[in-house]
């Protein structure tokens, strides 16, 4: 009875069959009776002023149920700055924003109507760059601001940057640039808003945050007016979120808005286009970075000054500063940082959360950055790594509290997989080169919400099916398979014994949503909570168990377990007594017998699991989350010189998992993530000309394909964590952090130049390997 | 904050609106994507060997799926005492039985196959009447079991009966008859059945007993050889049980076999004909009863033989005299008493439970006997129900605890509003006249399944909404609007703030069915001690609050409940301090503030009540209910002597209910109870010749219709139970017990005849006073 049964084992998801088979029902499979389908009209500018709506053609039209403005209808504030409405009244900021909507029998008749409206706009001044939108003397999106750079106080002080920076023997200072990429869900967003006769509102929708969704909703009620009605979110089959669903939009307010007026079901879907268009993205930064070093390697500072460009409206992803913070602080052991971002309006589309909340960003700025530092001091940029690694016990500069941490074996694992001490052999191809970079991020959940918890509660029936009904929310990422796991492993029976019930805001207790890599650590610890209260409970009825049966020749037998509580164990359905191991009884049978007798009983319990960290304070310090994941990427590139052209020879991917739950989901999160950062430095880019997306499908936007798939070889490090459900630290988004900065110091490796703009596109190549010609030629 | 917020209030029906505008989904709205129909082809005899069955025409028939027969399928064993298959292969008992079935893409598809199925039948000699089934050479309906006469035990002992019988002063024996009725619920009997990939099951179902279905269907799989796989039972809006949907059905373990051999759902659902034809019936039962009483007008015996019409099969209702026991022993106070019943098999349709469970057949005959009783031995009938009535503290010769008791009262109140003292004033226009009956049933559960249990989970969420999620199930009887109630009263919201949650076996704890009038008391009493546990949570929360809060002028300010747990109570979503009101926070600001904080809390708790009754013993005695309901009926007719037909001029029932809950929804109950107990008591019956049914529709069933309803007056005694949920006592059944005997005798009132087998016909009465009139004529 050693080991764990159901812990650390290789279990394909659960709802894998479903979803190759086609009966996962997504959004886009979800029919209500008498739904109606809307369609939005988006602005045919940047910046305008809307003049005058016209939808007396589009009403008229056959099969047209509504058309609504923004008079027609409440003024539903919302967004995390409450800077927008569901339809736009006075002006319009960006092409995305919601102009009208239309209600129809089908999506066609809708979008046909939208043709019909007929808006009349006065062309504003547009600013599409942040800095010029910094300006005294730039158009302001939002006039009663007075500025276009919003009111978040993103700063960070620790030490003193610029006395450390004084004694530093090297310093390198430069920018680096990111642009807009965007999720790619293969699901797309979707809503049906559905009120019922007495105004509740149920949302079925794939969102993210189910609980703090259906506040916003019931604060959208009280708004137009309902001041008795609820709300319930319903979540269809979730086709990827990566953080594109961790808001409430505007077109969920306007489903909503039409099923008021239609008093039908409306349902609202993005097609492929819309979503490029209409979905908001990571936000671009510009980023001006110093690090020094003394001549012993050691980090003496860190400088970050950022510029985000928010676009027209202010997402949750304004908040990514708080999560950059994080590597900027806490990625190798700096003693003195210094770091200031500015949000600002622009008339571009509005970017928001997405995979690594801003760390992919800030990491590609740090090590990109601690790559050439590395290289002006002479050091290997592996052994600079590792003489700046950070380690358990530490607490970093931003007050976190580094309990377990395995940055140094996942740098040298890396190392010893990816051949660094053939570095300079390699080198000797010339357009190939090894290159790595780190990552810090929360694994312990982040206490960026006033609460970081989540609920479970468990009921086992009769026949032994354990039904958890989680807050967690399974976007793809193996939610349920991993909960499964734990609560089997917890209780004793078989991952198959249980199922996960996880789509209902009625039945699910609350969660602040899937984000931050928290899912497997804090729902894992709520999950495996109330299963150990599960557990104690059948332990009490089970010590005093007594089974009278009669044998096929009628000899009368008891099966006794009568054994102290503390002494037994459950695996594989049954339970033992850990004393004298032969004393055995299914555990179906104790259930059983606990039940049907007078006065029966039944196994159910429930626990709401917020862990101990902290929010951050006004000085945006505290321990953010209860456990830090690290990890290590390293990368051999191909350069073709002629073309620009970058190939990925090898790609070994670390992560200090904590405890890996399910190995084969883990790997797959490292390997989708490893694919994501890839794209993200070297191909992926939403080209937005003057505001206006110009590649709104995947061949132009460059998304990774099955060809372009690269060899990751993912080892797992294991630091079993003292607060992780049996060890375990998220993983969600860890996998796509390093990936841009890995790739760009191995294009250093491989050819010379450094490309601090992403994508790293050919023709960046192409243009600073003629640049650096130029330089040798001329010198 | 005296008296109840909730409790006792008139509250409509929470589903009221979604039902009256159609909005609720019933069995028959429901639809699954891929969905196919299917049809079953049922028996040309009542008794027949089947030879041969050819299917090949159907099978060819475009749009048809799949054709089974039993040789195609394994045999699912089913039913109370196994005693068939879904699909009858060697033999067919009655004209219900299942011979073959069809799934095809359109019901009128699948119709159209049926009649395709060519089935060679061997006619066998059948029987129709019980007491002739019973005889040596009456043709076997199972052959192994050697008899017609079921294996069922049927005896209860008390006392000495013939001792007692000799020592009487009066004896009065009789023959009582009653014949088939069925439930006529507007929402006829549907499934659908649904596998996933690895075989789990679903089934939508309009069942009474969602978790003993769910077994049910469990097993089924493992006889299916599935040994993996578990089945889920999710009930749509369900329009009426009455009994009928308390077993598993024929017809449910065909959707799924039809399921499994197609892989896509199956819908099978009754048309109003199929739901006359193949529903089981209320069983026909032949009774020989006698009682007798001593000068004083106490009754000293009462002997009471049975034959019940088991049909083909054997139902959950062949254990009704297990409940007709319990008039039988404990109506009206009798010290000895002898009951046998036998339960036999005929090939007539098979009978099962309805509303009251084999009570209204006994008690039709208990009192129209005793009013034969207090006629022969000299009693005003009113007079000597009250010397005989039961009375708290009693413990009955079945071992029955009465612990509250309103029959006194009842029979007082009915006779006052009735103008009994007037009874012989209006006997003098001859055709009126005034009739009374009483009953007893349980009202605090029934432990006729090893668990008499039911199990409630409560979550709250941070707008004060309470998530309740209950084993019980609601037929339309309201069973969500007064546990609502409940729970509202018992945590101090208001009912609109209560969310039942009752339709699905992964969500909701278990519980034996909605029978025996249970939901309120036991479903009730496990909502309210969850909410208990729920408040106490509250309390302890609420007792340290502190709300630190500015208002306009920025002046700092605390709100401090500061106050011990036992001094808190919660009304209309507000905590108050019981010591000094003017202390009191707003329930959802305690909610969020224990949830919004470090180490945050949210409101969760589970309960499984089952109650302290007990199983009958091997001598059929126990405490099979935690409290008894009574009540008396009241009735003023006209009698047409001409025509025979009878007018209801008043209709009195008064019933002790323990407490009123939901006067409104209570009085339904009586409203409707009393309508069906008419209809049974004149009108309605199945008419079987040969064992086929004549009249498989509402007209010629003779329903009674609105232009039919009875002016009923309900008065309601509140005994506030000791154990009952704000000590409610069940009331689904009674109002349907004491009609019968209370109109046959009024009939005997006022024109001095009696009829003794139901439905009281216009036929009947003319017959009988034809007879009485021959039989004075020839004195």
């Amino acid at each position: 009875m050693e080991g764990f049964g159901c812990v650390g084992k290789r279990i394909p998801k659960i709802d894998a069959q479903d979803k190759v088979t086609g009966r996962s029902v997504y959004i886009q499979d979800l029919k209500v009776p008498g739904m109606l389908f809307g369609k939005i009209l988006r602005s045919k500018y940047p910046h305008a002023r809307i003049v005058h709506i016209d939808t007396s053609r589009a009403r008229k039209l056959l099969g047209v149920r509504a058309v609504i403005t923004a008079e027609d209808i409440p003024a539903v504030r919302f967004g995390f700055m409450k800077d927008q409405t569901a339809l736009k009244a006075a002006k319009v900021r960006s092409y995305r924003d919601e102009v009208a909507a239309v209600a129809a029998i089908d999506p066609e008749i809708a979008e046909e109507a939208l043709d019909l409206i007929e808006v009349e706009y006065e062309s504003l001044p547009a600013v599409f760059d942040p800095e010029e939108a910094m300006r005294e003397d730039a158009p302001l999106i939002h006039e009663e601001n007075k500025t276009n750079i919003l009111k978040l106080p993103w700063k960070l002080v620790a030490g003193d940057v610029e006395e450390a920076r004084k004694k530093s023997a090297f310093v390198v200072e430069d920018r680096f640039k990111t642009t807009w990429v965007t999720h790619c869900c293969l699901g797309t967003d979707g809503v049906i808003a559905d009120f019922d006769l007495r105004n509740n509102l149920t949302m079925y929708r794939n969102t993210q945050i189910p609980s703090l969704a259906q506040k916003d909703f019931n604060d959208a009620l009280q708004a137009m007016g309902l001041k008795a009605s609820k709300s319930r979110v319903i979540q269809p089959t979730i086709g990827g979120g990566f953080g594109s669903k961790l808001d409430t939009y505007a077109f969920e307010y306007i489903a909503i808005l039409l099923a008021y007026v239609t008093r039908r079901p409306v349902k609202i879907l993005n097609t492929r286009e819309e979503e490029f268009r209409y979905t908001s993205t990571r936000q671009p930064a510009i980023i001006d970075i110093a690090q020094g070093c003394g001549r012993n390697g050691k980090l003496t500072f860190r400088n970050v000054l950022m510029i985000l460009d928010n676009g027209a409206y202010t997402s949750w992803g304004a908040t990514t500063p708080s999560v950059m913070m994080m590597p900027i602080s806490s990625l190798y052991r700096v003693p003195n940082v210094f770091y200031e971002a500015k949000c600002v309006y622009t008339n571009n589309t509005w970017s928001q959360a997405m995979r690594g909340y801003g760390n992919p960003q800030a990491t590609f700025a740090i090590d990109s950055n601690l790559d050439q530092l590395a290289h002006e001091a002479g050091f290997d940029p592996m052994e600079f790594r590792l003489i700046n690694a950070n380690e358990p016990g530490e607490v970093t500069p931003q007050r976190f509290k580094i309990t377990t941490c395995g940055l140094e074996a996942c740098i040298k694992e890396v190392g010893k997989k990816l051949g660094w001490e053939k570095r300079k052999k390699s080198k000797k191809t010339g357009a190939r080169g090894f290159g790595m970079a780190s990552l810090i991020h929360v694994g312990g959940g982040a206490r960026v919400y006033k609460s970081d918890g989540c609920g479970t509660i468990i009921k086992i029936d009769d026949f032994g099916t354990v039904n958890v009904f989680t807050g967690a929310t399974d976007i793809g990422q193996g939610a349920e398979t991993v909960i499964a796991q734990m609560v089997a492993e917890e209780i004793g029976v078989l991952p198959e014994d249980v199922n996960i019930i996880d789509n209902d805001t009625d039945v699910c207790p609350w969660d602040v949503g899937v984000h931050a890599s928290r899912t497997t650590f804090v729902a894992g610890n709520s999950a495996v909570m109330a299963a150990r209260k599960v557990k104690e409970q059948i332990f009490e009825i089970a010590a005093g168990y007594v089974d009278r049966w009669k044998d096929k020749e009628g000899n009368k037998h008891e099966t006794r377990l009568d054994e102290d509580p503390q002494n037994l164990v459950i695996r594989d359905r049954i339970v033992y007594s850990t004393r004298e191991p032969e004393k055995k009884v299914d555990l179906g049978k104790i259930l059983r017998g606990a039940h049907y007798s007078k006065g029966g009983t039944m196994i159910m319990a429930e626990y709401f699991y917020d862990p101990d960290n902290e929010n951050l304070d006004r000085e945006f310090k505290g321990n953010l989350s209860m456990t830090y994941a690290y990890g290590t990427h390293g990368v051999e590139v191909e350069v073709d010189k002629e073309t620009g052209k970058v190939k990925i020879i090898r790609y070994i991917a670390a992560h200090d998992v904590g405890r890996a739950i399910n190995p084969m989901l883990l790997e797959g999160q490292i390997y989708g993530a490893a694919a994501m950062g890839t794209g993200y430095a070297l191909t992926e880019r939403l080209i937005l000309e003057k505001g206006e997306v110009m590649n709104a499908n995947f061949r132009d936007y460059k998304l990774l394909t099955a060809k372009d798939v690269i060899p990751v070889e993912p080892i797992i490090i294991e630091t079993i964590d003292q607060d992780g459900p049996y060890g375990a630290k998220g993983i969600g988004e860890p996998g796509c952090v390093p990936t841009a900065p890995a790739i760009a110091n191995a294009i250093y490796d491989a050819i010379g130049v450094r490309i601090k703009d992403l994508p790293i596109t050919p023709e960046k190549i192409v243009k600073a390997l003629r640049q650096k010609q130029g330089e040798t030629d001329s010198q």
